[in-house]
């Protein structure tokens, strides 16, 4: 236990606050961080005020940018009748790898759990509805995770939008049930795409 | 993928180079750190800077400390006639944790490694000697990791003490050959202790 250097201990549970870091691996980072230069602590510090003060989410479809708008909504040969929602970024990176998909993107920051007291007020769907009726938007693909929550999420959102007269998708079940889309391969994910399904 | 926004990018590369971080796990940090307060971020960057500021080396035994001396050190109940001496910092709170070993410590700081490029004169093997020359040194317990570059390090630090004079022991085989000292249980480290014996 490094309890008794308290400068060590505080970055010891800066670094345990972190998502998926426990304590032990915590304290092995506080470790490294001892064995960096000068300049190396100062670049990291610098890169985290950094991150946070310059992305902000894009005013379109709620994606991390440093811009304007993101970068897929910044691409004029994206089709923007067609809108992918997902749950997190990193799900919108995972489908970018996919290459096939030419669509633009909604996240909604999260998926309704009343179990973690996450209602749908919580989540981007003010402006995913907002979005849809401008009339712009042909198709809805609703791509949060095939787990219970992910799916409910899904229910929610087909019933408001299908009100909205838009067509609404969902990921074929390739994606084997249960498990997270971010690790998805990119022929799974592909798959997924082509053999999506009317809600 | 992160590497449309610049400054996410910098700060997963920034956790990938800490120890024990993958690709992903940066990744997954990076995000943690956008869900967070420009407080906390502020608040992080800070303990950064502020661990690599204020700890320093022990100026007697080289562990790590914020004060003049460390707390072992300071201690003036440890008997200053028994060093430990251990490869890393974390091996010593390990040590520590036994709460039977009353007496002091001296951190090398990594251990004899050819196939690494890591000789002698890059540990902390001259203040060793220099300490023990001194002639208030009893015993010298050698408690580097049971691996080869363990043994080959306590095999050259034997050779050398022994000619000032000073009984040099080894942790008894009560860990598991091979394995990492922090991550030994109490009491396996206890009985290790117990059954030292010369080299």
């Amino acid at each position: 236990m490094a309890e008794y250097i308290e400068a060590l201990q505080v970055l010891t549970e800066q670094f345990s606050h972190l998502e998926g870091v426990g304590k032990k691996s915590a304290q092995r980072m506080a470790f490294s961080v001892l064995d960096m230069t000068d300049e190396e602590v100062q670049g990291f510090a610098a890169a985290l005020v950094n991150a946070k003060r310059k992305i902000h989410l894009c005013p379109k479809c709620q994606n991390l940018t440093d811009r304007d708008v993101c970068s897929v909504c910044a691409d004029a040969t994206r089709d923007t009748g067609l809108v992918c929602v997902v749950s997190d970024v990193r799900t919108l990176l995972s489908m970018e790898k996919v290459r096939e998909y030419r669509g633009v993107y909604h996240v909604l920051h999260g998926v309704i759990s009343p179990m973690s007291g996450i209602s749908p007020d919580q989540l981007k769907i003010k402006e995913l509805l907002a979005r849809v009726a401008e009339g712009n938007v042909r198709e809805v693909i609703v791509a949060t995770n095939p787990d219970v929550e992910g799916e409910s999420t899904a229910m929610y959102l087909s019933r408001l939008l299908k009100t909205l007269g838009v067509k609404v998708t969902r990921l074929a079940y390739g994606i084997p049930v249960g498990a997270d889309l971010e690790y998805a391969d990119e022929m799974t994910l592909f798959r997924a795409l082509e053999g999506r399904k009317d809600v």
